[in-house]
């Protein structure tokens, strides 16, 4: 049986849904980072990096996004995770690694400075500066859904759910914990309430107990 | 015909390297990215984001090393650029990923900190702290090149040339300019001599005028 090692609210998410939206039996492991687990002698001997998502299987692990959504997309082919056709299959990971290289980092510059310098004065920088990179990377992922949309898609990708639209909720949640509301984005947060509302979603919703939008707290 | 943009010595390298390979013409056009042509009216037409790699195929553009690999591994499936079993081809996104989203960003922090702080002198902190990050993970890639040859494996992803080998040695020749040697990393740099000298490379590192080690200057 597959495994995923999971932390509530992280990228790891995206991976818990594709797996829970596939109806196949996994085991969704937490990894509750907020107590150090990562860096057990436990954890890191499944990944060194001390990172979530991890999949297990067959005794083989995978690490990273992307890499986890390549293996899923093979593992459950009637699913579509990623378009088939090579061109739109290019797109799909085109915008899956600019949300992974680009946006995601942007946030642990807002949420982690301190992986970036061990000086207090420059996370407190960095905070800022990246808050407004922020916004406007999430008002890019807004745009991407409007054009979904008008060409008349369900999903970002297309018509199948798929890892951009899972992270696309990750990535809007994280906007209102950086402070940045994410209703504004009009298009990308109706599209999260579209994808939360999905039956498979809203489980890993429920099990990772998350509140979509942090800036009601 | 393919059409590449590209810039002398940036991770366009990459898919430069794949496409060279292939032995099927194609049309490398050169971004001189020191005069500012990527913030052309003409080339923000082409990428938006102002940034190298594209290729354009039949006139639609893709973008984002691992975007451009996925197509171009659909596009000369004999070359194997990347393993077709799903755990293998999986291990090696997993690679270029981490290269991609960890080790390149980590050069960005000490090439271009103003990406992330308008604020000098938290841009020298992330220049510093970063230069010591960025030799930890070139020596990451150091072990995964001793693991690979200690498995037999002529290039890091099994028997064929592929992005990890191309990326391998961008990212050594980006730690030389940042001062770090990189023949400390003996099996990395071996690799590098060894990939540096197959044909095709050696075309493009002539093509962008490249010299491997730039602590030499």
């Amino acid at each position: 049986m597959v495994q995923l090692y999971f932390a509530p609210g992280a990228c790891s998410f995206v991976p818990h849904v594709l797996l829970q939206a596939s109806g196949q039996a996994f085991e969704p492991t937490m990894v509750k980072l907020h107590k150090g687990e990562q860096y057990s002698e436990e954890y890191k001997a499944i990944n060194p990096r001390s990172q979530v998502p991890v999949l297990v299987h067959g005794g083989e692990t995978v690490t990273q996004i992307v890499a986890i959504v390549s293996y899923l997309n093979d593992l459950f082919p009637a699913m579509g995770y990623l378009p088939s056709e090579p061109l739109a299959k290019a797109r799909a990971l085109q915008t899956l690694a600019w949300m992974n290289n680009t946006v995601h980092p942007t946030f642990t510059h807002i949420f982690m400075p301190q992986k970036f310098t061990d000086d207090a004065a420059a996370q407190a920088l960095l905070k800022t500066y990246n808050t407004q990179l922020f916004a406007q990377q999430l008002a890019d992922i807004d745009g991407m859904v409007s054009r979904a949309v008008a060409q008349g898609h369900a999903y970002l990708a297309g018509a199948a759910l798929g890892p951009l639209d899972a992270y696309t909720v990750t990535l809007m949640r994280w906007g209102s914990i950086a402070g940045i509301d994410p209703t504004q984005f009009t298009a990308a947060w109706a599209h999260v309430q579209k994808v939360a509302a999905l039956p498979a979603v809203a489980q890993v919703i429920e099990r990772e107990r998350l509140q979509l939008n942090m800036m009601k707290v």
